[in-house]
Order: C-alpha cells, then structure tokens, then sequence
C-alpha cells in the first residue's frame, strides 16, 4: 500500500453484491441480495491466508485506513491500519466492510426496496449482529479467503468478531475484541430506547419514511448528543471541558452557555449531517439483542467450537463497557481451553478509547498477532508473553484543562 | 405528631405568602412576592431553636413525610423523618417546602404572573439554588426561627444545604447532605442539557406556552427516562431487570420488548401526568449553575464564615455524583476547621440509594444530631465517634434478579 506526501495511504470504497441466492435472516425474513460498500489494504498472498477482517462500530463504515481523494481525515482506524503499523498492511490484507442495516453503502433501510421502488424506511427487517456477520462471511467467500487470520473490532464491532468466532468457529484464526460486550446490560439497553424514543418521537421521522422529505434531525441529534455522553468518561470530560463558559459570566438562560452544551451541539449537527436516523434505529436493535450466550447454555459453550485466540482489550474509564464485561469474556473463552490475551488499558477516554489510544494497544496487538503467524494451535495458551501496555499517554498530557484534548472522535 | 393506624402519620401541605418586599434574584430580576408551599412535622419548641429544614431533589415537593389523607404513599423522606426516626419529630420540629421553580405550590413558571394574568412560562426569571435558599429563609424567618438545628438533603436538596451554610453560616447550626456535589461536572450538564433539549424539541412546548394546550408530554417523558437511567446504577439495573424480556422470545421489532424499556416507559409516564415540563427546565438550570466555590477562591473558602458542623453521605454505586465529590467538600469543610463526617455508604441501589437506604443512614444521621445536641460547638472536631453504616442491606437480598428490587423511587 503505497504512502501518499504526508504518510497516509489513498483509500477507495468498492461495493460487491452478496448473497445473490437471497440472506436468511435471524427475525425470519429473507432480503434478496445484498449490497456490501468496503474496502482492502495490503496484498491478499497466494495461500489467502493472511486477511484481517475489521468491524466497524455503529457509526463508523467501510472507510477504516488510509484517506480518500480530496478528503481532509483518514479512515476511522487508520492509527492502526497502515505500513508498519498494528494491523500491518506490509504483512496482512486488510479488509473492512460496512455493516448490513447501515448507511454506507451497504444495504439498509435507506436503501431501496426492490419490491416497491422506494427506500424501504421501516419496511427494512430487523437485523442482528449475527445477520452482518452473515453479509461479511458472503464477502470474504467472494475474495476466496476460508479463513481469516484475524477479526478485529471495538464496541458494536467488537461484537461482530466475537459472533464470528462463535458462528464461523472454522473460519477464524484468532479475534481481537476491543470495548465490548458479551451481552447488552439493561443500563445500555435503556440508553439506546431513549436514543430510539427521540428519532422516533421527531414529528419529521414519519414512521420511518422520511426520505422525500424534511428528515428528523432534531430527534436523531438529541440521540447523538446522549449517546457521545456515554462515549466519553467523567474524568475526561471534566480536563476536557470543566465548568467553562462560552462567554464571560452566567448569561442566566437556557442557551448553549457551557462549552460542553456547545460541543455536544456541534458534534451531533455533524452526525445529523452524515448518519441516517432509521440505521441508529436498526443498528441499535441490533446491540440489544446481541447476547454471545447460546440458549439454554453458558458464556463458555459459546467458545466450544472455536479452535481460535483471543485478544480483549478493555479500557479503565470506558463505562459503556466497563472491563468486567469483556473479563467475563476472558474467563469463558479460557475456561473452554482457547488461548486469551487480555489486558485492561488505562486510559481517561473512555469508551472512545479504542480508537485513540493506539499507542497502548500497537505493541499488543502486533505481538499478538506476530504470535500466531506461521503456527496453530498457538504457542502460550496463556499469552502470557505479550508485552504490558505502555503507561497511559495521559501522564505525558498537560494536566490542566485543554480544548483540543481528548481529540474528538468522527 | 400522632401516627395513623398503619403508623403513619398524617400531613398536609400549607402556603405561605413571602417576600412581600419583593425577591432580588442572583439573575439580577426581581420577582415580587413568593408564594411557598410547606409542610411540617413535629413541634416547634418554646427557644424555636429545634427546627431542620429538609430540602427536596429535582421532581420532589414539600410532601416530605407522613400521608396526605387519602393518598396511597408517604411522603418521600418518610424512611428517616416521623417519631423515632433518624430525624425524630418528638425532639424535632421538621420544616420542608417546595423549591423556587417547582410546580408543586411555590412560584414557578407555571405560576400566574401578576403582570400578565396568564402563567410565566418562558417569562419566568431563572432561579439559582441561592434563590430557592433564600425563599427558605424567608420562610423560616416568617416562623420566627433564627437558626436552624439543622439543613437536611440530598441530590439538589444536598445542594441547597451547603448553601444554606455558605450562604446563611449564622443561621445553620449542622448541614446533613447525601448524594450531592459541590458543582455540577460537565458530565451532569450534560445529561441536563439533552433533557431540557428534549423537552424544547417537543413541538408541545411551544417556547414554554403550552398551559393551554397540549402539553409537551413526549418531550418530558424522554428528559425523565434518561435521569431515571442516571439515578439507578448498573449493578442495580442487572439486579432488577437484566435482559428479561416482556414477551416469550425476540419480536425483531421497536416495541418495548425489554423490561428495562416498559419499566422506564411506565416511570416516565406517571412522571409527566405529576410534573411541570418548564420546571424541569429551570431546575436543571438551577442545578447546572451550581458551584459552591466563590468567585476567585476556593472551596475552603465557601466554608470560612461557617461554624456548622456537617455530614455528607455518599453512596458507592452513584454515579450521578460520585463519592468523589462529597469526599471534596468533606476536604475542603476540615480544612476550614469545621466539624465533619463523611460516611459512604454501600449500596447498588445507585443515586436514589438516599431515598431507599435508610437502615444505613439512621444511625449516623441519629448520632450526627445528637452529637449537637444541647451545645456548639461540637464535641468531637472529627466527628470520629459516628457509628460505622450498617452492612449493605443487598447482602440480606435474594442473589437473584427481582423484579420488587430495587424498589421504585416516587
């Protein structure tokens, strides 16, 4: 993948149709072919033995390294995709495809329905995050690829490459899941109602058909700003922000007074711009009823199947997904004798953590994935041998209050 | 105070006209006479120096304790105030009024202006949690209290407690505050500021006009869902709810499947048929303009004109307002001299655990009182001598989820 004058690697999105024979869907119902936007980095090698899958989290899409044309931001894990970098595309062939249900490029609800010529809104089935790993396997199939070396996400793609070790135990070499869950508590569950509640309580959503017309911005921003609440920690909104006001003094009013209210405004204008409000809806869904427990069954049957390793990576302020979610996790897949690595980041990110703190994570996830090339079964079940994660780049940061840092996240 | 034959006692809420003069607010806006709504439990002595003011959170109303003839429930501090209770009506005169900017009684934006004929609304002048103290005293003072036994509260009736001390140190003998903090974190702004939004987004709103029309239901509903997340805690949440569903299996749908959704759905809606949504508006103002440090210098120095002695109690799963925060005020109160306890309590029940712990919470709060009994200033500057919290009522509980824990807060 050559480097563009300033380091980053020209990126492009293709689109492939899938599952031409029609995609069963866990709800029941069936679509008849799918749409898949993605994108590779890297060479896929003559065994095929050598791709990295990557999921995307619910906003993110195909676009994970490298930049496109004229565009002013990389990927949305460019820090970790790239020449030299964890995910090396020196070494691997990195593939990433935006999710069934979303908006990128991929069918979902925006996408028009075949049997009556308009988006299909609310007329889109439900989909799980078993369904996007379906359209996923359908891609990697039509590379050629059997297995993949690695399936590597954070938050809702981190569910995505734990379902593949479950549904495709075959075709999985190792995972690594970052800021995840095994399941959606309650508390999560309920932040995502309210999101839902707020599009669908927008006059502008129209029962979902919308597309002809004013669309619900309103309702789909309130949405926005609670869940970036919930992807940031309290310590680090508080260095980030403080108590700061926008002006000088108490305006005594219910304007953005606070630069956390003006923040929280201007991100979530820029998601309105960018997302479609049905896909926060059907992606949404999709966390919910996300639960790696077979039925009837434990956390640790889950991984009976799979012959894989394991990487989890948790973050101390991510509260989203607190660590104990993932060490639950860890303790089932070793329990059921696969290899685990697994290391809790410390870090004042918060769930956001996952796409900022590459220095932490770069020097793990290579060893890790250095660790099975070439062999399997792997060679310390325990992966003991990975290296600890650096000290948190926070004790390098300033310790006063500073505007531009956390980085805000796209 | 006589109880009743279930044992509970019998209360009523009176007004009281104050401020006849007129009320200079911290807005620099005058309003010019106050309605307060009151209750009160107990005798007031013949030196009137047995008197504690019991401060109200955000949805809260005078209706402290005792039942209202006829109602089904008690008053909402009704665990901790009545004859032998941790504040006992047969030594203490108890005093509770509804807050400046509530609906429940006292002047609020749904009050009739007197300029106008017709309800404030959006005209209503912003109120601080100094405003809502200084109603207080003005009520007290109607009384002919001088100085209080005591200020009790938690949550933003925490908060006008400290300012009770701050703002009025002659007039505060002891402050008890739970489950509060000494300024609102960019976090809770936050959540305040996508509640209020929710409310504005409701086209019923109608720029807080709506008194004769439809209300902004689906807007305050969606505000009350998403405190109600705040006040529980995760480990609670899972406790109660888990990832039980309604229904027997999976709808593939965006009904209320889960029992976490119903059960916010059921809360939020009793919610709005109780609750004015523009004093929800002006009392998360109220709560995010809070900041006891005075302009220029420290939290020590909001505690230097004090001679009250103080008890803050937090509890271990609050994440609304981490213990973190009484733990700071308790800091800063020694540091300026002052007497004070500081006890966190645990609990899973999250921030409403200061409406529900009670059996942890009587005895220090008993002995706290008893310690001032009688002479000031205190005996103990450490205030060492407080009896330790009882363990953690969850430790007697069923392990298993339930669907009657924890109970629901009013």
């Amino acid at each position: 993948m050559p480097r563009q004058a300033d380091g980053l690697c020209p990126a492009e999105t293709r689109t492939a149709r899938v599952c031409e024979a029609g995609l069963a869907l866990d709800c029941g119902r069936r679509l008849e072919a799918v749409t898949v936007a993605y994108e590779c980095y890297g060479r896929l090698n003559a065994a095929r033995d050598n791709a990295i899958l990557v999921c995307h989290a619910l906003s993110g899409g195909a676009h994970a390294a490298g930049r496109h044309q004229g565009a002013s931001k990389p990927g949305w894990w460019d820090v970790l995709i790239g020449p030299g970098k964890a995910f090396d595309t020196d070494r691997y062939f990195v593939l990433s495809s935006n999710v069934l249900g979303s908006c990128y490029g991929t069918t979902g609800p925006s996408s028009i329905d075949p049997a009556s010529g308009r988006p299909y809104g609310s007329r889109f089935p439900v989909v799980t995050i078993g369904d996007m790993v379906k359209v996923q396997r359908a891609l990697v199939d039509s590379l050629g690829i059997g297995r993949l070396r690695a399936v590597a996400g954070g938050s809702m793609g981190g569910m995505q490459a734990l379902q593949w070790a479950v549904q495709y135990p075959d075709a999985v070499q190792s995972v690594v899941a970052l800021a995840t869950s095994p399941r959606h508590s309650p508390q999560q569950i309920a932040f995502n109602e309210i999101a839902r509640r707020a599009v669908m309580s927008d006059p502008n959503w129209q029962g979902g058909d919308y597309y002809e017309g004013e669309r619900p911005r309103s309702g789909l921003a309130l949405a926005r700003m609670l869940g970036h609440v919930t992807y940031l920690s309290d310590t680090g909104m508080r260095r980030k922000f403080g108590r700061r006001l926008r002006t000088d003094g108490v305006q005594y009013g219910f304007g953005r007074e606070f630069e956390v209210e003006s923040y929280l405004e201007h991100q979530s204008r820029a998601f309105v711009d960018r997302f479609d409000a049905n896909s926060l809806l059907y992606l949404t869904r999709a966390i919910d009823y996300f639960d790696l427990v077979p039925p009837g069954g434990t956390l640790r049957d889950a991984f009976r199947a799979s012959d894989a390793a394991f990487l989890f990576l948790t973050f101390s302020s991510d509260w989203l997904y607190p660590p104990y979610h993932l060490e639950e996790v860890a303790d089932a897949a070793r329990a059921a004798g696969r290899p685990v690595g697994y290391r809790e980041v410390p870090s004042e990110y918060g769930h956001d953590a996952f796409l900022l703190e590459h220095e932490a994570q770069e020097p793990v996830i290579r060893a890790f994935l250095a660790e099975g090339d070439g062999y399997n079964p792997w060679r310390h079940p325990s992966l003991e041998s990975l290296p600890p994660c650096p000290p948190p780049a926070a004790a390098t940061r300033p310790g006063s209050p500073s505007a531009s840092w956390p980085p805000s996240v796209p």
